[in-house]
């Protein structure tokens, strides 16, 4: 495999972490070179996830900018603020980054900080950063040295409404009420995410503010022409996986082929899958795929347009995203190492 | 316990029957006669539902008139339909019916036909027939001598949009985005229920129109000045009890202080709980209990209202807010054997 | 409620905490003094716990002998290592004392010191301490100061298991099977119990050596002519409560009808439910409830006695035993405040 | 693909139905065929399995001779004693058979008639189906034309009995504690796997007897000098997929090193993982994969050897292993089509 990428994992000890090494072992065309954690170096990454037993034999290791020099790509799989602290200098030895925290997704430094709570410490690379959803960026990705991976839920509610404000077609307030499964909230201990706490219940959570909805917003206002109205509210359901968006907007003018709509703004796109009319998305059906499924309504008796979509938080959310805009920066097929059928039942 | 209600249940096969049995057992004022089924008769009701050893020694039986026509109060907790074939008979015998499906919950018979695809064979009993939501009916439910329990999700919405239609305080549509846990659907076999199809998935359902969108826009309708123009989208969560609806509705006028109104509102209810502001009620709270617990938002940036409101769709939504009704009409305390803790966790 | 029992509960913040406040709110003969948090004083119980929303008043407050020590009972539902520290300035002012936790369960403190990892601070009080198990114990129970509240494993296994050691009619190694739901845990905040690890997985766990080993064979022992030889093997299952003991004994000797040894063992107990031969108790049948169901069954074509026990581990493996402990030592009514049906479904 | 192997599916609604076609969906190898069911005739697979979208094209069919006779293999996913009836026919036309129901498991028909109720119909092939577990059986599977995959429990029971029976260092009662999530089950409409009876709950079942203690008996009784003494009790698990053999065995002889054992017996299979001592393998670590963990233990201060085995039912435990004898068939590479990361999160 001499022309296999070179590869280095930056943080592999999270749910994004460990999916992206799922992913990456059984990528045809990627060579992993390390896998990072300052609290586990020294352990192999499969005692810590015996899924991966057999397939990645690294340990992992503290960071180590010799290494990761002399990668083709790393990915960022840390918590917020660390990849804005290596990103630069990486990017200086000519590697190319990807990062699925949120260090760089915002193009607005004072957001972030609003929303993030602290400086961001590398203002001057946000406006060469990428904000990486294929289906609007494309061609940005593929020229791209550094890459925002998108969030979870922004993925979901922007593949949901963009062909809406693109074609301009609705009014007023947008509703954007999504269900997340609890790995999206990270494998840090906390007794939020306890087994014993989520399990059979629901609730939402965040309803004053969630770090998404700035996030979220920048992506719909480069679509729209108008300002944009959103009311964002995240759920917590109890489920390991999946995110589901219940995206709400009042039609405006004159009657529109929504179906249509959809379908042929996304006929070209290998990851967005518009379903017969009439469909009703379950999460299960992209469990551990990097695919979106969605479906438009119109709600009875009124002029509601209800979308819904759905994803794996963990894959088309994170870490199938990160190889799809690797795959799109190394001008491989997009496809590559992600025809992966959802896992039903 | 001679003062006892005498106390019939007809259909007691499913989950509300097997909950409504939980509540009577444990309710120091009711004397069960005789517990229906066609199927089971004959079987002890203990057998086929063991958490009841102990606490109900009855055996099914098939409907005798002579039975349920000494008692003081039928329930119904059958399939839609059967209500409305039985309930003439009782009534002329003297005997109070609360029938928990939907046979007495619209006005309308021509609206019944639509949703629920047969003709109603009682037309004429339907103005006589009380909708059991205390918040609102609790003089008439006093009163009455047969009364349509409210369906689970058309209370959850109710108690959560009632106090916003009442002080005329919002404009536009209403969106209820809303999600059950799976014993809503009840305990006949069907593929779409079972736990491999449900448990980590996520799914909304009956976008195009569910039965109880019908009986939410009469209930809104009668508290409000205006048309209401709502939209209801319900989901399947993978639990088994707990119903969540997330509102959505556009402030009309000046500000106004929707904390104060639902307080207000809601001051001397005892199984109604506002919340403080910022909090997030999770269903868990109200698991096997007969509270409603709401709370206000206002979305950031917006001036959308959110409002949070969530049941345990047995109890709240079946079960308990019959027996709720029962003590109404027999001059019970209201919450005499409704005292329970939410099982949390 | 001048008679009522004075009770204080130290460390509510946990779940067995929470549970059993759940049952003391709901108990006819309680007045509920204190309930005391370190990390948590000053915050009300239901900010913390909104399922006592309308049912405890209090807020955590400190420890405080004063307070504690003027009431008639006092409940440890603290880690292991507390009880031990305070239950004998406690029991010299004259209150009683029930610990949730393992202080008091082991007679010898050399093989606590083994197994908790610590020295037993107060080993002068275990001879004192009485094992609450009250079917084993209850005299002792109704005379005691001090009460060790027996372990979840520990009580589903012994119950299942006494019937044939007090017979003699077993021989040779015993096998214990346990499934546990994660409560058991606890509600400390660690990776190994959140739901993105539990949930969809099941696991044995501390197969090497697990604390309630030690517990087990002491009541078994106390109960059999012959040193016993146990394995015991405990699981997580993935659901919040319940645990299904699965136990293996051989039959020695010649026949003997089990079905009727346990019939007849368990006539007079409350809360142990001998079910019809051919039974396969469900845990969900005891969910919220204090009872421990049995069935037991000869393996096809062996001699291999097959026992099957089921509790919830929060109710009859801790809180409810508790409460059901307090009954017996305050001479009411053993089921007062503990006539509560499982939650099905 | 001329080399394709050309594949029709019998049967493919139920959940081993889906999952064999998502392997062969991925399959390097395969040109599915047709896949046949009476009652979805017509109905494209993927309207029913939406995960199979862009994956599975073809519609479900009629079964027909014409069109599966052509193919070099076919696999029956169908319930019990349907693939009796036609695998005759096919063999004869020099298609090969794989058979994922239990017709051909069992040599004696005796048996099979006294376990499934119904005469067997193709008792002449008996002799000629071969016992498809790859570990035991690879080279009579390299030249079968009808192989009878195995059983779910058989195979994880198996896998962790097999070194010791053979090494014949184990003595008396074994005992096999075995828990399965509900996919199990399969796929049809009925109560006892309603998710609401389901989740959250743990129980026993079949423990008078099930159908595959005769499978599991003839499987180790062929490995083994002495006569097999086995108790199996199932359980299921509130979850979807997973099987969790817990096993028990008394030591005999002088002191063996099971570890090494197991290393050694399983050291050249490429989907048997045994991990280093002390471990406790999680269903979740095979969730999609064909692996098979296993871990040994003796329990403390006994003689019991602990063996965990677990597999994903689904795959190892049906159409995974029916995917692998296809490659041992077809002279593949075994791993081909099914170097797959278990899912985890």
């Amino acid at each position: 495999m001499d022309s296999a990428i070179k590869v280095g994992v930056v943080g592999g000890t999270g749910y994004t972490g460990v999916e992206l090494l799922r992913l990456l072992a059984q990528h045809p065309q990627v060579a992993l070179q390390a896998v990072t954690s300052r609290s586990e170096a020294g352990t192999p990454v499969a005692n810590l996830f015996p899924n991966l037993r057999g397939y990645v034999d690294l340990p992992f290791s503290e960071p180590d900018m010799a290494v990761l020099g002399a990668c083709d790509l790393v990915f960022f799989a840390t918590p917020n603020g660390i990849a804005m602290s290596m990103a630069g200098e990486l990017l200086d030895r000519g590697v190319r980054v990807i990062d699925l925290a949120a260090d760089f997704r915002l193009k607005d430094p004072a957001v972030w900080r609003q929303w993030y709570g602290i400086e961001h410490s590398s203002p001057e690379r946000l406006d060469e950063a990428v904000y990486g959803l294929p289906e609007v960026n494309r061609a940005a990705i593929g020229a791209a040295r550094l890459v925002a991976n998108p969030g979870c839920y922004p993925t979901t509610v922007a593949l949901g409404l963009l062909p809406l404000l693109e074609a301009d077609c609705v009014a007023g307030a947008l509703i954007a009420d999504c269900k997340s499964g609890v790995s999206g909230a990270g494998r840090g201990a906390a007794v939020g995410t306890l087994m014993a706490e989520v399990a059979e219940s629901f609730k939402a959570y965040a309803v004053p503010g969630h770090r998404h909805l700035p996030e979220i917003r920048q992506t719909l206002a480069s679509a729209s022409a108008s300002p944009v109205n959103l009311t964002f509210v995240p759920h917590l359901a109890p489920m390991i996986r999946g995110i589901h968006a219940t995206l709400y907007a009042q039609l405006s003018g004159d009657s529109v082929d929504v179906q249509a709509l959809f379908e042929k703004r996304y006929a070209a796109e290998p990851f967005v899958d518009v379903m017969p009319a009439g469909s009703h998305p379950e999460t299960r059906s992209v469990k551990g795929a990097n695919d979106c499924r969605i479906a438009v309504h119109v709600a009875p008796d009124t002029r509601t347009l209800v979308v819904l979509s759905v994803i794996d938080n963990l894959v088309k959310g994170a870490a199938g995203q990160a190889v799809q805009n690797m795959n799109i920066m190394f001008g491989l097929d997009e496809r590559c190492g992600l025809r992966m059928v959802g896992l039903v039942p």
